[in-house]
């Protein structure tokens, strides 16, 4: 099946309409007509051929919405006309210990929805800038918000668990005081949601032009952290704190955030190193640094479901596909509240 | 009280025999007369005025074992004659969250046993290089070990629970993959804990002529760091490395072993940073990077009684107190195995 999408043919190149196809459904697939695609700082960086690797023609997206418009025959989970998602990931091994632990996330043998090799046309995976997409029915989400809200669903399936994911592991919730570090796609979904868990939040920024809006997101306090003054009267107190900046920044004016036994997780990877972070902090206070990658499929289920049932979405522009260039010059910009989506009807254009 | 003492005038001066005072036992102090004590490379360190803010005269020593000689009126849970130690801790706030939690290790209001301010002359803590220390008793740990043991009990009291406190937390024990990094004073006694507890336990050591002193401690196997193909084989294997080694390396070298949700812990600070820890490392299998810090009080018993229980002690060398500043040329070789421990007595004469 030929579909239309927008993508590019080398990293200098601008994206651009192309054809690319779709493999027929499998007896345990699920075709999708896309309807909205979220657009993440990631696809900017591969689409660029900023991290090594980058097969061309690459079709960026994994930020996925639309309707089911297509099962095989042994799905059973899902029929066509029922609204779906598909997030970072198409595939994996489906044996090993993390998949058996609904954390294929962490499988080695994990299918990232763009630029990993696939039996499939060309020979690596195409995203979700396209009308269409066929996914094995374990990486299909159930999406239970209503309709009209599909557009500002869609960054919820790699901003919103990739913030969910850590919060959830290390307890965020009523008791917990929990920082944000950024306010960005990421960073405001994980305000959000750790709002919605009940838990004491505090956002990070470096900009003082962002108080209100972190506080209009669910912020309980907005620290500015250029400000020492601010960042001194939080010393040691906080549970969590989910770092979403991928700049190299000073990871210490952070840590001793931390209380004891306190963690800090990075959820972005900046392409040169942060300066290194203090033995000291980390040992003075039993305190943890580390990473979490987007979540597995079951808690990105739970994460759709909390969402729907607390009315949560991103904050989103909507724009049209001949527009994707523009919107990734004003991400690189930080102009976009929170997070651009495409319609994907204006593929067809 | 006068007793006898070891220790320096003067970061640039070698340790020589002085005169201290102690003060007489309140309510609540037990006077312990000391047997022995171990040598930690933190003495070293602090006595050397290598790290910031060394009062002299400095008298080491955190590694504390001897008999009661006197006890306050109030004190219940000891008496004269009773085998006890002391660690590196001698007092704390008594009333914050860590100290409720007997973890007084991390209370701010911590005093060490040395090089830390008191009300006692001199203003500063002065620590077990000398004939008698007296103590709050919630800081005196009994001892249950032999009394032929005693010398090479010592080293429990830093050695033994710097090691022991986070293989606890990290849960090191049946059915887990533990390594230790660095076989020195810290590192040997982390090989027979964690072996103790029943964890499979993977020393690492830079030097191939470690690797049957190693096994003698009770590694189930031995890896020499420097050689790549020996550590690639054991690639994503581990639940937790405990990492005794305060001179900067590269860390990466050992998180890439841990698998997915596994922990390394830092218990040696280096002077200079470690090499900047790569993020992707931590976040592609939610890795985490910790710090810990000696123990509480409550878990240092605990660590005592298991000990004895399991006939678990440091391997020693014995010196004579004007044998310390020859013992600490030595240290800065690696030329021990693997904790130096004064006889106390020699210092009457």
């Amino acid at each position: 099946m030929s579909v239309k999408a927008y993508g590019a043919y080398a990293g200098d190149k601008p994206l651009e309409p192309m054809e690319i196809t779709r493999r027929a459904p499998g007896p345990h697939d699920v075709q999708i007509e896309i309807a909205f695609c979220g657009i993440c700082h990631s696809d900017l960086h591969q689409v660029r051929a900023e991290w090594a690797g980058t097969r061309f023609p690459c079709v960026p997206g994994h930020e996925i919405v639309g309707w089911v418009s297509a099962v095989g025959a042994h799905v059973t989970g899902f029929q066509p006309g029922d609204l779906v998602g598909v997030g970072c990931i198409v595939d994996s091994c489906k044996h090993c210990e993390d998949c058996a632990s609904g954390l294929e996330n962490y499988c080695d043998g994990m299918v990232g929805t763009y630029n990993f090799p696939t039996p499939d046309a060309p020979g690596w995976t195409l995203g979700g800038y396209s009308q269409q997409i066929v996914v094995h029915e374990r990486y299909v989400l159930r999406v239970r918000h209503a309709e009209e809200q599909l557009a500002a669903v869609a960054p919820l399936l790699c901003a919103g668990i990739t913030t969910w994911s850590p919060l959830r592991h290390w307890n965020a919730g009523p008791g917990k005081k929990v920082g944000v570090v950024g306010i960005g796609g990421l960073g405001h979904m994980g305000i959000k949601l750790a709002h919605a868990m009940g838990a004491h939040v505090v956002a990070f920024t470096t900009s003082e032009s962002k108080r209100e809006a972190a506080m209009a997101l669910g912020a309980d306090e907005v620290v500015v952290s250029r400000n020492a003054g601010e960042m001194t009267a939080h010393a040691k107190s906080f549970d969590l704190i989910v770092n979403t900046v991928a700049a190299p920044h000073d990871l210490d004016a952070f840590l001793v955030l931390l209380k004891r036994d306190g963690a800090m997780v990075l959820v972005g990877a900046p392409a040169t190193p942060h300066p290194s972070p203090g033995v000291f902090n980390l040992i003075t206070k039993r305190r943890t640094l580390a990473g979490s990658m987007i979540g597995g499929i079951p808690e990105t289920q739970k994460m759709l479901d909390f969402c729907a049932e607390h009315g949560i979405v991103a904050d989103i522009e909507l724009v049209r596909a001949n527009e994707i260039n523009t919107a990734y010059e004003r991400m690189l910009k930080s102009d976009v509240k929170y997070r651009f989506v495409i319609d994907n009807a204006t593929l067809a254009a």
